[in-house]
């Protein structure tokens, strides 16, 4: 079938089922929602409440797995489950991936005809190898992209490597952009030290001209040594580049104090609603609770998991039941590991619950465009005959598309959603030390609450 | 017909013309289009020239109508679209109003048990009388709407009345927030005057919770005396609410040095590329060159001058020939007066030429969400059609609705378009001195250059 014939086909598909529901039987039934979908948007932008939660989760700080203060989060998440009433609140034990950062990252342009002693503005990578206390000193070499390094192949050898691939302003979608680019920050340093090299160097991946550095995980693989890598920053990935052309034989020590400890316990957290019909059919909305150690992150993902705890506040605040159950599930270990969404699947597959749908919220806190719907067509069909009550909210759109990391992991799942907000901006922020209180919007956030409470009351009811 | 019939027969027509415009004839049409518009977008995200021209309009500084900064601004566009090399650019002379602000705007609790001489943030509103050097102090009464102050009748006399309507940050649209309270500040002292007040304070316009005063225009009737009046910043006006709770018999002291000055000599700014196959069918696309004075006009409506201009700045660029011509015109006086608006329709009434369709960017530069069309539902319908290609730019909807306060001046016009951005932030920033270049973002606001040029483009080529 043709892609125009496939757009044909699904006009009208979507055609019957809006004018079905809204014309058919359901007519009154599509008048009730149209009120508390006005409610639910009203409450959340007069209250803010789910903003006024991130503030203070804001306030422990950053949240790395098997830190301290993912632990201090996690706690304090429960409590606030319990304290707002849900009918359980339970923790999930998972151990997961312990780095530490150190105090030492230290990068400088160590032998050089012009820039002797010249620091870098740098953040390690996490999961990145550290150095000893001298550091490493090498010659540098840049290269633009994996096939650069591949046709340089062992000439990298004993070299730090500088991947300074850009992270594309042309794209009308920068999650595009970090498609292109993230694999570098990835396995670029595996596939570095593949060949000899002693530590590499990547561009942060953003197309904001600032010179704050981007952090992110990267790679590990059994067979191949872990060399110390970090980000740099825009403004110095460019200096870098232009101090190479004036001195090829430039040499950069890094220091890095960072390293892998073991592994560390730590929870998912866990909230629910029980359905008033249905409660052992379940609609997952789903956050990490984990952020990056440089900031709290605000947008990645401390505003998701507010989002979708504030969907059942709002359920509960407002009186409203759903016919199945509603779980909040506040992964650990989205960023380096994805442990949390595997222990849930776990217990997914071995409960005698039965998983209906879940949505994630892990695209940052802006201004609400849509959501992505992973399901089978008829499925999708009907999501998308509820878009004229999602748009109270603000949203534009339900299509085809991927729902979130965590969510993904559940199987037998009707539907997988992943909530948009507008992503314009998302990358100026995310792993960065930039993502924090104040870059969230707090209509917008709240938006993007009401968005997901309608869409999961829906989900609830109506799927 | 009901709402939902007319819903109803609106999706059949839309559904048939989307389907002949992708399925007919015109495939290789659409095809071409779509190349099109992916190359503007790119275009418009990697060089982002409309946001180095704003950043050059905004050095200039405010550009009230009559100002000499205003001028300056005009010049500036003048010399900027010859520059472009435009195929004709001209100034169109017209009297705008010319209000002065002058140095002092100062109102101070100037009698109170608690609050003696507290200064309180406010600004002229545009057009506002202004006092002798003593100013004028008087008992402060608050009202919440005009119903109130109707009640009131002549217990306002001789008083300063306090007009404290909250501007909702419940409704999901902030335009229609400034909807239900821009009367106020538009009418409100008109109607305190006729009561007998001596003077006006309106809370700012705005949901934003900070203490910066929202300016604007307020009203002139020939039968009524004007007042001085100001508005305040939230806090404060939350703070002489409470104040007056406190000690109802406090006074407040207003010296304003503003006043209304002899019309003065200003002009349009129009640039156009002639039209390859129909010269005498224009397309316009509109924005409002004069700004308020307390801050550059960033987003209102500088971002939408630059935009409309980098529309005719990016065919010229890319080499893309419009079959009808293209008209930038920046007009002068939106703010308060519209007398640019009215003097470009009269010279578009007497022309011999034929006004096929104008756009309007001025509702500020955030991320784009869609055009409101202003046109028969045939004509509607067929730009309608035309979604797939604006979504290449970010664009998620078109629908009926008001194009703007210039272009709605057009007569005898097709269809007049409104460019909506998201505008959940607009009101922030919106006639106060927090409206500068660092409130608008290059990518959101290069996007909707784009959109405005692919629709442009169609309209020129295919309405």
């Amino acid at each position: 079938m043709s892609i125009e014939m496939k757009i044909l086909k699904s006009i009208v598909i979507s055609f019957l089922i809006i004018t079905s529901f809204i014309y058919g039987q359901d007519e009154s039934r599509y008048d009730k929602y149209k009120g508390i979908a006005e409610e639910i948007v009203k409450t959340a932008l007069l209250e803010k409440k789910g903003y006024n939660y991130l503030e203070q989760l804001c306030k422990i700080g950053p949240r790395l797995s098997g830190s301290e203060n993912s632990l201090k989060a996690i706690y304090w998440a429960k409590d606030k489950m319990e304290k707002l009433g849900f009918d359980s609140v339970w923790l999930q034990p998972v151990m997961v991936p312990y780095w530490v950062r150190g105090e030492v990252e230290k990068v400088i342009i160590s032998k050089s005809k012009y820039f002797i002693n010249r620091k870098l503005a740098v953040t390690a990578l996490g999961g990145s190898a550290g150095t000893d206390k001298k550091g490493i000193t090498a010659q540098l070499i840049e290269v633009g992209s994996f096939k650069e390094l591949k046709n340089l192949g062992d000439k990298v050898k004993g070299k730090i490597v500088f991947i300074n691939h850009q992270f594309s302003d042309g794209n009308i979608d920068p999650f595009r952009s970090y498609g292109e680019t993230a694999g570098e920050r990835i396995t670029g340093p595996l596939e570095c030290s593949k060949y000899g090299a002693v530590a590499a160097i990547i561009r942060s991946l953003t197309a904001d001209y600032d010179n704050v550095p981007h952090t992110g995980v990267t790679g590990k693989a059994d067979s191949i040594k872990q060399i110390p890598s970090v980000a740099i920053g825009l403004k110095d990935a460019d200096f870098l580049s232009e101090a190479l052309i004036k001195d090829p034989q430039l040499k950069v020590n890094i220091k890095l104090s960072c390293k892998n400890k073991s592994d560390a316990q730590s929870f998912n957290v866990i909230g629910e609603i029980k359905g008033a019909e249905k409660p052992n059919d379940i609609i997952v909305v789903g956050a990490h609770i984990d952020s990056w150690d440089v900031a709290c992150g605000a947008h990645d993902d401390g505003a998701g998991c507010m989002q979708v705890l504030e969907c059942l506040d709002l359920l509960k605040r407002m009186g409203i039941k759903p016919e199945r159950t509603i779980r909040c599930v506040l992964y650990i270990n989205e960023e380096n590991g994805s442990r949390g969404a595997r222990e849930y699947e776990k217990f997914a597959e071995a409960s005698h619950e039965k998983h209906i749908a879940a949505i994630e919220s892990d695209r940052g806190a802006f201004t609400p465009r849509g959501f992505y719907v992973d399901s089978d067509s008829l499925t999708l069909e009907k999501i998308k005959s509820w878009l004229p009550l999602l748009e109270k909210s603000g949203i534009d759109w339900i299509k085809k598309g991927g729902s979130g990391a965590d969510v993904s992991y559940i199987n037998n799942c009707l539907a997988k959603l992943g909530y948009a907000s507008d992503s314009q901006k998302y990358f100026n922020y995310h792993h960065s030390a930039n993502d924090t209180i104040d870059a969230v919007n707090p209509r917008e956030m709240e938006l993007g609450s009401a968005a997901i409470t309608i869409m999961t009351l829906l989900l609830s009811n109506e799927l």
